[in-house]
């Protein structure tokens, strides 16, 4: 007994993360056969030593370090990021088209919040990143899935008949979490066409965008002049400097929508915490370097799961890029049940289809996600060696 | 145009502090005569030497430090908590019933997510904090205001004629924000029986309890063993440790409760930030005596804000305590453009009543929240000189 429950949140399920943390309760992983964690997409080691004296650094001497600051960011850090990212993409972004928030995930909810309210509906390519699909839940926001095809690409076509005028936005992850996918820039420009034409926002998640394995802009949007009346782009800083634990991520849309984007954060957060600013814009002017080395690791490690999964048998690759291999297994076994058993029985937690999709989608009892960044070639090669031994 | 826009975050009114700084925009303060902002409860002072000592150990040091944790936070700052308020309220708070935010605004709406939603009404004593009206303008929840008499004081019993079967919270903030006021422990008891009876929680933000005129625990509350059946109790880290860039709150509520929380922290958070949590863990265990002096030169400033008042021709101090005073001012000008003149005309930035009442509460034309915490016994000196020379 404790009091009144909202009841979207209580239909609202719980953080697939935490729960698959607590699989692990009561399991005893031998010395010599610790655990292979592939669950989520987070760096083990910690960021590069210069990054961390820098923060140091900040803490001991800056004041402004410690204090309250504006509630859309660092003004040097918005104005980096745009500075990068419209040489990047080929475009113009103003600082003042940037707002930094206490991650991305935050990033998302903050926007979202301007957009979309009760009964609104929201297009969502599936498999989905789980934390979009809770926050849509909570917020009373119907989630309209749109299936993909053998390749995980989403189709504007497909997309456009699924258009209502309860429709306010389409979400594209690219690369993409769960999936791994690389969206095509051919793709991710008919999705823009599609919601201008409709005028509802195209959100374009690039948490992994550092990752891709394309050289060059990902896609063209921000040359267009117009791209504001309808792109809204999203990034963290987690992954790119190993900040995961800071909280930074960050967000570009048009200014007037930042305005309202402001509401949300200064009463959600009042700022994004001022330490994990000051080591994001260190890592965007120092670390370009370092970062392309950990790229070419990912890539690598990427090269290692397309190389190993041939020879795992009846399992199927269905996407890999960026931090994650999203594949279909070969037994009569649900995967969530799946998941659980491979934490005993063959010492490896990956997470389970149905996080990533709707209930009635018959792919949820088949497929898993392996987020392998976090495991080098020697490592995937041991997971391989271990899901080869599971017995259903 | 930047596409849709979701009317409730549209007809929630802008950051009061970000607005109050557009105020400074354009106006040159001499160097013999600086701005006095007592705009925002915010300490200017970094946190002590051996805090930020601290601070920058964990980041050279421990890895832990940078990398995703657990979404109700740090164990160790959980159980810390846990077991300082037990000792401080005389009850028992368990570590799974505490859980750490992104500062204490976030504690706020995530645990009001969990307990209202659209068409909901929850209960506000006047003048209100502005950003909990804010969360509930944006979630949908009606704020029903509950008028409090010339002491600030709310009254259950004045509550309780406004309760319908929507009601699902009452929130009471002591000592309060804007009005300073300490609410009596029978005051915070006869809600919590007011809000027991009719099954609806009663959310009780302490974020300035360190700075307590009284000795002993300031209620009885968590004396009572089933205190978790109505009690949710918010709190910062900020103002004690002068961490308000570190973005580190609390909250205290039943486990079960916790369980939805996570599910909104996990979605917005992640994570509250490490280094944040590593700083308010090293103030708890080191900073009590450090803390008790802070709190002593608060009260003073607060004696120096209660001496000065009745010198202060046709104004009238209506609460004093904590980091605020709240007072009426004499001149037939509202409250908002007599804001905006005297940061011009007497170079004082405070803030207006408006942003603290109903704009139908003939109130918020007279009144004034000054948050004199920033300022030192000089400071208020000048600033009363400011306003006794003003002249409408």
């Amino acid at each position: 007994m404790f009091g009144p429950l909202n009841p979207r949140m209580a239909a609202t399920f719980p953080p697939p993360v935490m729960e698959a943390r607590r699989w692990l309760e009561g399991i005893e992983f031998p010395a010599d056969r610790p655990l292979i964690n592939v669950s989520q997409a987070a760096p083990m080691e910690p960021p590069p030593e210069p990054l961390r004296q820098a923060i140091a650094e900040a803490a001991l001497t800056e004041t402004a370090a410690h204090l309250y600051g504006p509630v859309l960011g660092l003004p040097e850090l918005r104005a980096e990021l745009a500075a990068q990212w419209s040489a990047a993409y080929g475009g113009e972004i103003a600082p003042a088209q940037v707002a930094i928030t206490q991650g991305c995930n935050q990033a998302f909810c903050a926007v979202m919040a301007t957009i979309a309210g009760e009964g609104d509906e929201v297009i969502l390519p599936t498999p989905w990143y789980f934390n979009h699909k809770m926050w849509l839940d909570m917020a009373g926001i119907r989630t309209v899935p749109l299936a993909t095809g053998d390749n995980l690409i989403p189709e504007a076509s497909r997309a456009g008949q699924l258009i209502t005028d309860r429709t306010r936005a389409i979400v594209l992850v690219s690369p993409n979490n769960p999936a791994g996918v690389e969206y095509p820039a051919e793709v991710i420009a008919d999705f823009r066409t599609l919601c201008r034409r409709h005028g509802i926002a195209l959100i374009l998640d690039e948490t992994y965008r550092d990752f891709h394995s394309g050289s060059g802009a990902p896609h063209d949007l921000f040359a267009d002049p117009d791209w504001a009346d309808t792109l809204i782009h999203l990034y963290s800083f987690s992954k790119a400097y190993r900040l995961t634990g800071h909280r930074v991520g960050a967000m570009v849309a048009h200014r007037d929508r930042l305005a309202h984007v402001e509401k949300f954060l200064d009463t959600v957060a009042i700022c994004p915490n001022q330490l994990g600013q000051r080591a994001a814009l260190w890592g965007m002017r120092n670390l370009g370097q370092w970062l392309a080395g950990e790229r070419a690791e990912i890539l690598d490690r990427r090269a290692a799961i397309e190389a190993g999964f041939p020879a795992l048998e009846g399992w199927t690759l269905m996407g890999a890029g960026a931090y994650f291999a999203y594949a279909a297994h070969p037994w009569p076994i649900p995967s969530d049940d799946l998941a659980r058993r491979l934490v005993a029985e063959a010492g490896v937690l990956l997470l389970p289809g149905t996080m990533f999709l709707p209930e009635t989608d018959t792919g949820a009892r088949k497929q898993v996600r392996i987020a392998f960044a976090n495991i080098d070639r020697q490592g995937i090669g041991r997971m391989f060696d271990r899901l080869s031994a599971f017995r259903p």
